[in-house]
């Protein structure tokens, strides 16, 4: 197969297929959302069958048995794949919504209506479920979607492309309305990546390794985030009956998550009271300390105790490590944050007002709390009804990135016949 | 002088200005841009004898006229900049804003918070009155600037950059808030777009070709349109006496603007009525038409009439020409729009209703208008205060863009001790 020319032709149909997903109304999309979730049910035992090939597949690749696990759709994993499309097809439809209509002293009235992007390419590993998942958000936003998953969950994915397919003829929607990029060739994600003309945007769903692949190369924008670098900040004016809880919870809740704390700042003035308290709730989980001299005299005696050094700050664990580091004072805290922070989330614990409306303003993250664990930077917890990613960047969108993310505004003026005096 | 390293050290210390300009507060800012305006009126003779070498040098290196024309600062030009810093100051603050703060049932508060964007990279041609309005723009939105203009008006953006930075001392804000690069070698250009280190946005102001160049080589967003291909539609439900006026309006109001219409489609049943009126209005600005056969057999005797070609659907004339096309009915102007257009402008005339709306909705241009002239999609017409450039991308800004596009939002968490269950 001649990559190129095949992701051209995808890439076209895509393009072509945006409009009819565009000016799809909402019932037509909601439609192909329930259709696809039926056919998931209905073809479960074959779902499974394909998943099967898959795995064998694995097992005899000597694949590690992280990446089995994640590759794994099982009865439960089916289940949570229906639910989420009809949890989709009950969120409001974003499209279409026109919003600060006013008149000008022109006589014309201009406002902002919501419409989709045009064409998502969705890059993710192992786990098929995002590939309903992904296609499901893309369908209610008014998208056309190309999804590229990982080699070795190909003949799971393409069992589901047809489903989707199905759901998409069922509705009257295009069939290349989703597409699923049917070669395990990886030539075809550098040609995903470098075809603006056919492709809005890429949501990179995967590791850190993917995603600073990507972006060497894209010429396509990316919603990405390429690692988690979260601090909490422990304030002198903190109320310790919060920090020790926000600590222990956005160090321990989940390891392996982009919101998880990865260095703890301490303000000298209250260390020797809270680190000692801490370190007792650290020590039920086994939580290595990476620590400055500092805060490794307040915490000598702890069992799992360790030096920091320079790259502590900059490293993301996802494991039960933690930096840990004295500071004089919030400036201090502020300045190392703005340093070594992934600029993702970070919090202070404090009930100094000032400082913590100082906080808020000056922290240059994408998520920025006070008294609340970072654990909490999430769409579902923030109210966006689902999440497509998370983004570190600035433009376009920022933190968690729900199904705004995969919309533009576009101006619209109304007029009765004006012209430009 | 190595212009690696020099934009190294501009890129360095905007970046690190960035910070103490995003925490000034609204009237720190506010008083650096009148300051600034009480200067450029206090040195206004100093300004014009700066003016004076570039232009004894332009002439000497035999710049076109327009290029001589557009670098001239006269008196009005002076008094138009420092009238439009005041405008800026009198501006709403646009930064430290929060809107939709919500609590969510975790007991959590969760708003966004409008931050500015860093740092701004400004690449402008000829127009020494561009350093200060961007300038000011940048200073408003609490952003660091990097100002590059052209090399013909460097002795001008000298002297200006000499006022600013007086400005900004006068108001406490950090020296590189505001850096115009001091040297005409374009190299810097180059340095400039690829450093999002230290750059988070670049703003080209200037010709197609300026900004094409940008485009193959920047590695940092761009706010930017390439360019303005118009179409105005006359629908076959148009009101001829609103129809008539916007088409004369659009093409004739400006020709070297982006707004201006370049192709004009009108729907067959109403053409026989609406070309030889409108071909009236031409005449008296000696339009030239470039249309097709149908249009062409309605227009015979059209003076200034010639054939259209394949390549006259999607040219920029900025000039007064015209591209004249036949088309059956809306679907047909929709495709030959969403084919042909830059997806900066377009516009319906129509009194029918269910067409308006479907227009308004499937047109994929930054701005969508009904019964109104294209030359309203403006910063100003639309109330943004002020207009910092136009863009035709989906992403971040769309349209004409305010301050806010030199702004981003991130989420603020309030919290009150909450953990993640």
């Amino acid at each position: 197969m001649d990559i190129t020319s095949y992701m051209n032709q995808v890439g076209q149909q895509a393009r072509a297929a945006s409009r009819a997903m565009a000016r799809a109304d909402t019932a037509t999309r909601n439609r192909a959302l329930l259709l696809i979730a039926d056919a998931v049910q209905r073809d479960a035992a074959l779902l499974r069958a394909a998943n099967q090939q898959d795995l064998s597949a694995a097992r005899d690749a000597g694949l590690a048995p992280a990446m089995i696990d994640r590759l794994t759709l099982s009865d439960a994993a089916i289940d949570t794949m229906v639910a989420g499309l009809r949890q989709i097809a009950e969120l409001a439809d974003p499209i279409g919504e026109i919003t600060n209509l006013k008149f000008r002293p022109s006589g014309i009235q201009v406002g902002q209506m919501r419409v989709p992007l045009g064409v998502i390419g969705i890059i993710y590993e192992a786990r098929p479920n995002v590939t309903v998942d992904a296609a499901g958000l893309c369908i209610k936003s008014g998208n056309a979607t190309i999804l590229r998953g990982g080699s070795e969950a190909i003949h799971c994915n393409r069992a589901l492309a047809k489903i989707v397919a199905e759901g998409l003829a069922g509705a009257g929607l295009p069939e290349h309305g989703v597409q699923v990029v049917d070669t395990t060739d990886r030539a075809a994600v550098g040609a995903l990546i470098t075809m603006p003309q056919y492709v809005d945007v890429i949501v990179p769903r995967g590791g850190k390794g993917l995603i600073a692949r990507l972006m060497q190369e894209a010429t396509v924008p990316m919603i990405k985030h390429l690692d988690g670098i979260c601090h909490v900040y422990i304030d002198g004016a903190a109320d310790i009956e919060k920090a020790l809880p926000i600590a222990f919870n956005a160090k321990t809740h989940r390891y392996g998550t982009c919101n998880t704390m990865e260095t703890l700042l301490v303000a000298r003035s209250i260390a020797p009271r809270v680190l000692p308290e801490l370190a007792k709730l650290y020590a039920t989980k086994e939580v290595e300390l990476r620590a400055d001299d500092e805060a490794r005299t307040i915490l000598q005696g702890y069992p799992h105790l360790v030096a920091a050094t320079e790259e502590d700050w900059s490293t993301e664990y996802l494991a039960p490590i933690l930096a840990v580091k004295i500071v004089a004072d919030m400036d201090e805290a502020m300045d190392h944050i703005n340093t070594y922070s992934s600029k993702h989330t970070d919090a202070i614990v404090t009930e100094n007002y000032s400082d913590a409306l100082r906080f808020l303003r000056e922290v240059d993250s994408a998520s920025v709390m006070v008294n609340a664990s970072t654990r909490f930077a999430d769409g579902f917890e923030y109210g966006l009804g689902a999440e497509i990613g998370i983004s570190n960047d600035k433009l376009h969108a920022r933190g968690p990135v729900g199904l705004e993310g995969l919309t533009s505004l576009k101006y619209v003026v109304l007029g009765h016949g004006e012209v430009r005096k």
